[in-house]
């Protein structure tokens, strides 16, 4: 592994002004405005993976933005692994907040500022330069590689799953490597083995055809607001948290004795965690600890609600409806669709008489991802990482939805490794987004780490 | 009483003249704009009282708009009524949905359509027209009779209570007679005996420092909404609808069966009512009559509610916190602030440990209004409506809240009679407003039987 590390310190600089180069183009995905920085992003990330040497390079082209692929093939034996980034990043406003351009790369402090830095072009340039390395220097990879790289992730990756259904034989492999995730800290590297899956829909409750007058006919018919809150409170039993939904744990895959010791090693203090938030305390489904609860169980959450009088002061209303946004975080093996469809029966089953109910589902559903600790690409990951941090990496699963996760895993039948060199404090989505450069250039050797041990354990 | 209906007769077409000329200023006491209306309308009313004979007539100022006062003392040993009704009126917006011109007194098929011709420049001029005919024809009235017309019952009597306070011997009466409201039918003649109270809040359920991602952190920290929507579920029984925080129906003054008897006699249908309000059904307090629970039972409603993501579409939030307005209408003999007092112990006390609950009381409380229907004032009305309408009247209780009939009661120590001659249909406080000539008509009869008659019983 000499001469990789190596290549990769005398690079280094180079290194940084191409990131730079590729971070300066504003390639926001969700504003139109910038689709020409899409198409400049793309062509770039083309460039990028030729220049690392491999093969079958091209745009595919999606309803959306291009799909960037390319491809080595000449470890004749060895597994297939698929890597995937994105070259698309959010918007940046507000702009006023930014102490450096967002666009402009600034290093400081050992911090590479900048929007993308972290989520996710300094992630998947990692990718880029590992191959680069090997391919330069040993004219070959440890195991087949085959890159993705796409730009819609950042709106919810609408096209990804139509292209990677058209090209299942293009894309099959043994394993995904994702790079676009955090590490717990960087004395406290991590693995992320599993992301929460989630359905979310929109009820409401009617009792009138129109407002009426509180003094005139209050008492008199039901109260939707009155209903919906006796409704939602059937959902969640308010003294176990537990969801109440007939069938809604069937399907869950029980957490096992080795993986909740593997989820208490993880750092964790309930009084500073509920500090930070402004909470009195944790609460959460009885018998889990908060990491199990936010990352292991499902959940059944409002998201908003409303009804009636909403604005400033008085006003003797009785309202004709009331509404409330629901959603549930999914684990593995939760069906999105089943869950939906048992709430939706559920949700209506409840409802007295008195009303009308109606349950709107939205279509962002998606599954949960889980890799199990012992498969062969997390226990490369975990041999890698034990290489460059010196240290056992913790296990960790995430409480949001990375649905493309969900998709490869299902459409191309493979465990996904999200080995990611984040941090928590790198300010995604937001201003004065960063990616700490040690964690650049461990992601460097990490990543190679990961092809030498995976060519090993499959 | 030969003369005084000869006399309403023979005037009939200079009073609806004099009543045009009323409603032609606009004096709307909600639009600053019509201050000067104002000014002219509390004006063109002394003119009226001086005119009718009373004496001692006069403008006396308040912090807001000025209360015309004017009294007849001469019956010797008599009782002494006190007549009240306002010479505000509503906005006119939309004017687009007027057929007529909203300040035009328009006649078309028996009914007077302007604003104001009900509520409540109708009314109280029929107040006018009785005294009138009365001083002219006989030179004084069968009672001792006070007047007092405000400028602001439109926009919640702001400055009469004070004024009441402040002049309590200049108001010192045996009864008030309120023209004000609306009967039944114009072959269902009724007198209003009760008004529900009102005390109306604002709660507010919070645990969070700030709103947070729902992936991130749910399941790990309690959900506003949904300890809200629990502790709203626990204000009032969903089976019995029966209000429960403790003490809440401790002062309240029972049904009696001769009252549920005169309820009872009252036209109503639920299925009709449920069907015009777009209700599958009824639904109210265990024991009570749709039309005991919507004027003698005391109620507990949620006017509002609000909380996390409103808008379109999915955000995947956690809410920080989720916010309610709620109001009890009240019966007699409940106290708004006890009741007020009574719901914020009781509240705070259901909040679990997770959340930080706050109430905010708003200012608009107000006491319920109850005349028995023994008294000599609803005797006298009862037997005037006879005798005008040829048939008994039905003994009415109103929702709605009119918070200084119970000022006056409570200030005056005194018995309100609401003898109103407006229709159901009238659009009140809406375009279109109208009032029956004929309602307007036997108005006048029917307020002169009423102080013929009140002098007999008192």
């Amino acid at each position: 592994m000499k001469d990789i590390l190596d290549y990769f310190k005398a690079n280094d600089e180079r290194y940084l002004t191409e990131l730079a180069q590729f971070i300066a183009i504003p390639s926001i995905s969700a504003d139109p405005a910038h689709r020409k920085d899409i198409t400049k992003t793309a062509s770039f990330v083309e460039k990028q993976l030729k220049a690392a040497g491999l093969k079958n390079v091209k745009q595919h082209p999606t309803k959306g933005n291009p799909v960037v692929y390319g491809e080595w093939l000449g470890a004749k034996g060895a597994p297939t692994v698929l890597l995937y980034g994105h070259y698309d990043v959010q918007p940046v406003e507000p702009v006023s907040l930014w102490k450096t351009p967002p666009f402009e790369m600034t290093i400081k402090g050992g911090k590479m500022f900048a929007r993308g830095t972290a989520d996710d072009k300094g992630q998947v340039f990692i990718l880029f330069k590992v191959i680069e390395a090997y391919l330069k220097n040993r004219k070959q990879l440890p195991v087949n590689v085959k890159v993705i790289v796409e730009g819609e992730e950042e709106v919810g990756s609408t096209n990804l799953a139509e292209f990677v259904k058209k090209n299942r034989a293009l894309l099959s492999c043994d394993s995904i490597l994702i790079a676009d995730t955090n590490m717990l800290g960087k004395d406290k590297p991590s693995i992320t083995y599993g992301l929460r899956g989630l359905t979310y829909l929109e009820v409401s409750v009617t009792s009138l055809n129109g407002d009426q007058h509180s003094g005139t006919y209050g008492g008199a018919v039901a109260n939707p607001v009155q209903v919906l809150a006796e409704m939602l409170v059937q959902c969640k039993d308010p003294k176990t948290s537990k969801v109440k939904i007939p069938g809604f744990y069937d399907d869950v895959v029980p957490l096992g004795r080795k993986e909740r010791g593997e989820l208490a090693k993880i750092p964790h203090n309930d009084e500073h965690y509920a500090k930070r938030l402004g909470a009195t305390m944790t609460f959460g489904e009885k018998g889990y600890s908060t990491i199990e609860r936010t990352g292991a169980r499902p959940t059944f959450e409002i998201n908003g609600i409303w009804g009636g009088h909403t604005g400033e002061g008085v006003k003797t209303v009785l309202p004709a409806s009331a509404h409330a946004k629901v959603s549930m975080r999914l684990v593995a093996n939760q069906d999105p669709g089943k869950i939906a469809k048992l709430f939706i029966d559920y949700f209506k089953s409840i409802a007295p008489p008195t009303v009308k109910a109606d349950v709107k589902l939205f279509d962002n559903n998606g599954y949960a991802a889980l890799t199990p600790i012992e498969s062969p690409g997390m226990k490369a990951a975990a041999v890698a990482i034990k290489k460059v941090y010196k240290k056992d990496p913790f296990y960790t699963r995430e409480g949001g939805s990375i649905p493309v996760v969900a998709d490869f895993q299902q459409l191309l039948g493979v465990d996904a490794i999200l080995l990611g060199f984040g941090l928590p404090d790198d300010n995604l989505h937001a201003p004065n987004e960063k990616m700490d450069l040690s964690q650049f250039r461990a992601g460097l050797a990490t990543v190679s780490y990961f092809l030498e041990e995976y060519a090993k354990v499959k």
